[in-house]
């Protein structure tokens, strides 16, 4: 395929869509697009018995239709909007789902639930699936760049607002809808747009990352039985990017499509806690190895010399809840030296009571550093009689720089598979997630993530 | 009920929820809610089979749920989300319904698509719901008047925006919330507030206006259930007057709670297009029953002296749509005056075709007088040998200054259900809607309006 550099973005976009093939797709991101989907069912594992799917799910269930459609780990059933939903949100509500670093968008979970929703009831080739994954993480992360930092900053919660384009170009990709439908899937995604930043640590998050998956859905679905809309959905007067942006930048959209792909850079957390905090996890971990328990009782300050950043967002002592902690250098670091515990159980409500935690805790300082790069940290205990250890991250896991390996991500779905408490089992999962391109039929990976017997 | 007029503006608002009781409803209000439900049935009927409404219910239809509740008009049934969408959508397909004039929110449809389809399967009493329908009126028209007029000049469908606090508030008065679920109910809907007026003009729209329903009603249901959400999900940091609004008069939304309602502020237009058309038609009607078609044949020149608005707003010549026509001097005048026609059958696509229509409305033109009010008009035709005959509107039919009466909206119903071309019978269904308030159970309204046999 050319790049595509010239004409409205709108346009351009749906020419992606409409253009790129298979053939198209390097191999390394063939293989990136098998981690992103390890790391979905890893995610939505975590979170499908979770207290906020839950309830969602109850809520919805007397009003599903036929139940066609399987939900991650709960062994049932809901019609496809619905399903897309639930899954979407089991992905994301612990906040340990992918990242696209220039957006903070959490691209992967809205496009793959909606995409595997349909497929239960529609066969989808996984060659397909891939592609359509691609392309649907594509047009969220460039709409999300263009309207990138304002949209974030004044209150969008981005992974919803852009999640729903993301849903209904990827789904339009499976469909092979025309380009007239596409532009109108997009403006039906437009009219539907919607997440605000004060649902974040509450319920009211995970409704709106819930219909962006359902809206993105229904917006193909719509649109290829005849759904008109706006010519222009991203840059009309009145369009995405000039409602939801302040001078949008149209070029993020439209220039190097089909050539630059956002899924390199895209990344997976090791740890379910702030993104500055994962250098300083991974030294203390290195510290704990090295260190008995004797040694750690007799730690006097723990020092992080770290990017002012690491300060800002993380200098959080007394915190109350599991949510607080996670953003909690105070919590975070102890969990770390005492227990060696930096998983979703390090962040529980219950977590943030142990006194011995608390106590460790109250012993941390922060040394501002600007020279510290923000993936890296400096983490120096001070124990009894003048003695000091230290553990330098240059870079933290789970960077850019740094990504998790195939083997930690294949980890981590076994670590989440077992925390969130589902009948899956996750071997023969991660086995079907690396033959995704050779599946007929991408229900196979549905079936087996739902723990159905 | 005193007085609320101090505390934050969410608290307020629940706090009214709570408080207000069928007694403090002032009997001129309880009137009018009836007016409103009698034009949200007129304006249901109209749209019922709609291309729009049609197709979204269709592509709907297979994820329906248990068919429990009534669309307006069909003589079928949905679940009640997919029925309160469905139904919100064919009262506002063809923007002849009521309108608070400070916001232009068109307030009661989502509302009463709402309440309509809950009760289909949970019988409500008709006092409970002329309760419920005032205050969600009130909530989303409070809530548009906070972030007006920013909130629709920069982009917002402010008719879908708010209509999910109506909808979502309505449904939890019925349900008797408490206040903390009140609040939830709120946050739920903030972070599901969406519509852009980019989808003006074509179906993108009406799909906003259904998810106001449809998501209303779920955030209503699930904070019942217990979803959490934002302590301040209208003035928080990053909740809905915060980033909907630029500088929010939070004021709009405390002050004379409870005793200055906006009902007083919501009237119904009596012709389906731009509303600084309307005194030109009620001049039009007026001068085509003084003329007699060979006077008509010989106007030369048809002069419109209004406020400057009435140009800039419906200068549009050569229109090629129904929905251009709508917001056209040029077609609207000459269909009065060679057809009488004003209503929605004036404003086809086929219409526009008419050559002499087209031909009459080449001789109009505009003389722009700031002193006129945008209410009044003063149409002036030019015939042979140097004859004039004008006609002055003073006060607009369907203004808040001239609202229709009771019998026109009787007739508004009878003419838009034949238009809609349902088997719904108007005569039993006006005469059930004044009665609304002795109502054990409004499905009787849903009945009599779905055509059911």
């Amino acid at each position: 395929m050319t790049e595509i550099s010239s004409g409205n973005c709108s346009d351009a976009l749906v020419r992606l869509l409409r253009e790129t093939t298979w053939e198209d797709v390097p191999p390394a991101l063939r293989h990136e697009l098998k981690r992103c989907v390890l790391n979905y069912f890893a995610v939505a594992l975590a979170g499908c018995n979770d207290p906020t799917t839950q309830l969602i799910s109850d809520i919805h269930a007397p009003f599903s239709g036929p139940r066609t459609a399987r939900l991650v780990g709960r062994g049932e059933r809901m019609d496809p909007p619905t399903a897309a939903a639930l899954n979407a949100i089991a992905s994301n509500v612990h906040d340990f789902d992918d990242t696209h670093h220039p957006t903070i968008i959490h691209p992967t979970g809205v496009v793959a639930a909606t995409l595997l929703a349909h497929a239960d009831t529609h066969p989808v080739p996984g060659q397909t699936f891939m592609l359509a994954l691609l392309l649907g993480i594509e047009t969220q992360c460039r709409i999300g760049c263009a309207v990138s930092p304002f949209h974030y900053a004044h209150g969008w919660h981005i992974t919803s607002t852009c999640g729903v384009f993301g849903s209904a170009m990827a789904l339009g990709k499976v469909l092979d809808l025309d380009a007239d439908p596409l532009r109108a899937a997009l403006g039906a995604a437009a009219s539907q747009a919607c997440g605000l930043v004060e649902g974040l640590g509450n319920m009211a998050k995970s409704l709106s990352v819930g219909s962006a998956a359902r809206n993105g859905m229904m917006a193909a679905l719509l649109a290829r039985a005849g759904l008109t809309g706006p010519a222009r959905p991203l840059e009309g007067r009145f369009g995405f990017t000039q409602v939801f942006g302040h001078k949008p930048d149209l070029d993020a959209i439209r220039i190097g499509l089909g050539a630059d792909w956002h899924l390199t850079r895209v990344a997976y957390k090791p740890y379910p806690c702030g993104v500055v905090l994962h250098p300083v996890l991974d030294a203390c971990l290195e510290l704990a190895h090295g260190l008995t328990q004797a040694e750690i009782a007799q730690i006097e300050t723990i020092e992080l010399r770290g990017h002012p950043l690491l300060r800002q967002r993380t200098d959080r002592p007394g915190v109350s809840t599991g949510r607080e902690a996670q953003v909690s250098a105070q919590h975070a670091v102890p969990m770390a030296l005492l227990r060696g515990e930096t998983g979703l159980s390090a962040f529980t409500d219950s977590a943030v009571q142990d006194p011995a935690v608390r106590a460790l805790g109250g012993k941390l300082c922060f040394v501002d550093d600007p020279a510290v790069s923000v993936e890296s940290v400096c983490v120096r205990l001070h124990l009894a009689a003048g003695r000091t250890v230290e553990q330098v991250t240059q870079v933290a896991r789970g960077s850019l720089g740094k990504p998790l390996t195939d083997d930690e991500l294949e980890t981590k779905l076994r670590e989440l598979c077992a925390y969130g408490g589902s009948a899956c089992r996750p071997e023969p999962l991660i086995e079907a997630v690396w033959r995704l391109d050779e599946l007929d039929d991408v229900s196979t990976l549905s079936k087996l993530a739902s723990g159905e017997t």
